[in-house]
């Protein structure tokens, strides 16, 4: 069979703040096969941006449009979407967005070929691998969440989500790094004080120290008197030897990063010159699930851990625990908690924390999800976009 | 003074091919302050897309558009303009396009602000140095043009090249890497024939042997029987561990790459862990003038040669020699030759080869470039962009 539609839906809530809260809006990327069948896929990008990468009109040999690449293209196996992976790298080679657009068509790649074969994805890719004994693990979801204005909110928030059930929270961005030291750490010590002594604490400083690795290593050893599993993020993400310089000193916690990879090199950059100990992946910028497995592998081959990085709807969250549900020594699982309303609405799976509190891939086919569409049609933002006179792209074109 | 408005023009050529020719289309951004002074860039990046990353409406706090972030801003130094760039990167951290697209209003900045002080780029940058006594050299520039189809057909490009007085030349593209070793070579040892032996011959294998460092060996070897100054991209661009494994084998001839890379870190993983000799960068990509002088300090640093990749018009040219005017032992410059009728006639510079064939960057202040307008408004895409009900975008809106 062949691929008959790409759709493409920018949803998005009513006001946008400055935040650091990546569900505000959304893009989504359906994909229908001439049976009928659907995959769906979604993108951690800017929507108008991602969206003007597949209709965009062709430049030179270097830079075609998404939809122009993929449509009509074969389906049928998992090496089918290998290969229209590397097209896509290879007829866009020169569209810089191409990866965070690509993430999308390639997540709904794989969602639409589990349900023709009937097979969960994280089962396919183990297919990729000559490895079709592969069983999945179960995974110990981490609550993601934004550091309160004051350490006193961020204990309060922090016993919230104990009461709720979660065995493992992160606390990122918000005043770290704003404040000072003294601030800093009481806004890490007051997120283990709400905790209790039993959950893991983990801690994201959203790029706070820039280039400077003197500040994160002594963070770092601040933070890890309050049991802190890892500290993510501390410096900028190109900041490879500062990274390395950092590494070197021996922190006292490990040293996570990656989110903002949006090309397999970028990862492997990491790893291998940065020194991380966790790397973290978002199939829905770095390529999709295809690349995400891909830095997963390279994980195991170094011999540091793998996790996926997810702040959007749970269409998001099950293509990334597809990457490595059957990875057992990755345990943790990056779990959206909270989220815009959109978000929230967006998309039904069976990934709820079950009564051990972990989470479970199921054996539903391809993702496993059930995209909301009343809630597509809720936040739906129509999009017109029209070049030398010709229409590109409007929404709702194909309906929803 | 401050930022009053930022204009974008989408040209393109009637017809676009699959060729790999990115003198098709363009972006150009047009910058002007409260004072009426404007300055112009251009962008080597799909023009929609670039043009999406401009307008974009905010998506949270690391995802802005890049009118919205620049509008209102202070222009008056080189630091301001440094300033600016690192607000850009940080306010668009998670847009993938920006350093695409930052590319033209980074080169734009830059010419206002040197028309603001009756001074050449060139010797802002040194400013930036504190090095105020900083001199141009000239350059040698090297046409770059497509390898024909046949071996025949390119003998005599060649000589049609060494008639119209280049003293270098540079083939690319086109069949090199698709009918096996003895054709690439005829094609090497027919431009050499062509252009006899006194002018330097370049040759751009367009990635064509994507990870296979063995056969980019085998054809170094063979090319360097033709007195080959470099080979460039043998490898994929992200292909770091395969370029380090090639140099490993010591090539007998100069290893070149980089004009892809889209962000400082790229090209200084290129440099650092890939061994290359020369890095090729194009400041309509890289996150203009500023970072691309910044790759050009790291090369300086490390005792490689830095070039200028530039496959676009004047404009472009005439930005890419800024950044290393002043640098003696950098001393060959990308000069495009043909390339599309829009192209051709963009840009109005000085920057024709002398009597002794080379190339000087002038006092004329900014770029000392002046843009053709009618060529603007004859080759003009108009564009439309409405998202939610609201017209974000619409060509001619500020006129040309």
């Amino acid at each position: 069979v062949n691929i008959a539609a790409i759709d493409l839906f920018y949803l998005a809530m009513p006001e946008i703040s400055s935040a650091a809260d990546g569900t505000q809006d959304t893009l989504l990327v359906r994909i229908r096969d001439e049976s009928g069948l659907e995959g769906w896929g979604e993108c951690d990008a800017s929507p108008l941006v991602t969206l003007a990468a597949y209709v965009c009109p062709r430049s030179h040999g270097n830079i075609h449009g998404l939809r122009e690449i993929l449509l009509g293209e074969r389906l049928e196996t998992p090496a089918d979407i290998l290969r229209l992976h590397a097209r896509v790298l290879r007829l866009a080679a020169d569209l810089e967005q191409v990866h965070h657009a690509l993430s999308g068509a390639d997540i709904a790649l794989w969602d639409l070929l589990g349900k023709a074969r009937g097979e969960p994805v994280w089962r396919l890719l183990g297919e990729l691998e000559c490895d079709r004994g592969v069983k999945s693990h179960p995974k110990l979801p981490y609550a993601s969440v934004l550091f309160e204005a004051t350490p006193e909110a961020t204990r309060q928030r922090a016993a919230e989500l104990r009461a709720a059930g979660f065995r493992a929270i992160k606390f990122g961005w918000g005043p770290m790094g704003c404040h000072g030291a003294e601030f800093d750490l009481e806004l890490v010590r007051e997120a283990r004080s709400g905790l209790g002594p039993e959950p893991r604490l983990l801690v994201d400083a959203g790029m706070a120290w820039k280039e400077d690795h003197r500040t994160a290593f002594e963070r770092a050893v601040a933070f890890a008197s309050c049991d802190v599993g890892w500290l993510e993020e501390p410096l900028f993400p190109d900041a490879v030897a500062a990274y390395a310089r950092l590494k070197a000193f021996s922190p006292p916690l490990a040293i996570a990063a990656g989110e903002g990879c949006n090309r397999y090199r970028f990862a492997a950059d990491l790893i291998e010159n940065g020194g991380i100990d966790v790397v973290q992946i978002d199939a829905g910028r770095i390529g999709g699930i295809t690349t995400a497995f891909a830095v997963r592998r390279l994980a195991e081959e170094r011999g540091i851990t793998y996790v996926n990085h997810t702040f959007k709807s749970q269409l998001s969250l099950t293509a990334a625990l597809q990457v490595f549900a059957d990875a057992e020594p990755f345990h943790l699982l990056e779990y959206p908690a909270g989220g815009s309303a959109l978000s929230r609405a967006l998309a039904r799976t069976d990934l709820e924390p079950g009564p051990d509190g972990l989470v479970r891939a199921t054996e539903a086919p391809g993702l496993g999800v059930e995209v909301a569409l009343e809630t597509v049609r809720q936040y739906l933002r129509p999009v017109r976009v029209e070049v030398g006179g010709k229409l590109l792209f409007e929404s709702g074109e194909t309906g929803v």
